[in-house]
Formats: structure tokens, C-alpha cells, sequence
């Protein structure tokens, strides 16, 4: 049964929040966004969505992100 | 820069493995898919998608999958 309704504004939030700390663990391992897109195969002005929190990412993507990170997905989502 | 690729065979595993998780989850909680979807205002069909592995849910979806299975993202994602 199909009962779609507008995305409660918590979980927006927390999906900017998210954004905000791929934007953090990427800047302090001095990397680009260029050099973090590119290294994982997705377009930079992407990326920049998400870190702006514009982007709702899919897991492959927050996945994709972690390992340019060499970090845990965890560690993004926390 | 663009670089598009084929997202990896490990990175797509560990999406198939998220579904299953959320599978065990729901039915630990006996619940049924139609009610967890209906709870959260997703498609039963589409939640059946993820629980198989075969969609890659948004950063959204797997927040509003979390709330309604009453547990933190991060036991869906271990």
C-alpha cells in the first residue's frame, strides 16, 4: 500500500548534516573536491551538492564517498 | 571533472547486505514489510526492492527505514 508523504524536516536535517561532515573529513585530509570526486568516479559539482546538503546521496555513493575518505561510512554518518 | 565508472562489485555486495540487515531487523521486530513501508510512507514494492538488495536507497529512505524499525542507522549499516 502506497502512502507517500513529504520527507520530515529531522531527517532533511540530518542529510545536510551529513553534507557538512563529507565537507570536514575532506578538507582535513587537504584534499579537493575535484580530487575526492574524481578519485571515486563521481562529478565534483555532485559532491558539491551533497556537501551542501542539496543532494539526498544514495548508499553506493556514501560508500563511494567513505572510501575516498579512507574512512567507515560510520564515521560520515555519525 | 567527470569520470564515471561502474560502481564497484564489493561497494554493490555491502547494498545487498545493508537490505538484508534491514530484513532481519524488521522481522526480529515481527513486522511485516507492508507495515513497516506503510509506517514510514514508502512503497511495500519498493521496500521489498532494498530488503533484496536490488535498489540503492537514498540517504533518506535508510533514515526513514531506521526510525521505523526504531533503532539508530548505524545497526542497519554494521
Amino acid at each position: 500500500m502506497r502512502n507517500k508523504r513529504e520527507v520530515p524536516a529531522h531527517i532533511k536535517a540530518r542529510v545536510k548534516t551529513v553534507g557538512k561532515k563529507i565537507a570536514e573529513l575532506r578538507q582535513a585530509k587537504h584534499l579537493t573536491q575535484e580530487k575526492l570526486a574524481y578519485g571515486i568516479g563521481i562529478a565534483k559539482s555532485y559532491l558539491g551538492y551533497i556537501e551542501r546538503g542539496e543532494s539526498n546521496p544514495s548508499l553506493e555513493t556514501l560508500l563511494l564517498v567513505a572510501e575516498g575518505l579512507e574512512c567507515e561510512l560510520e564515521e560520515i554518518l555519525k
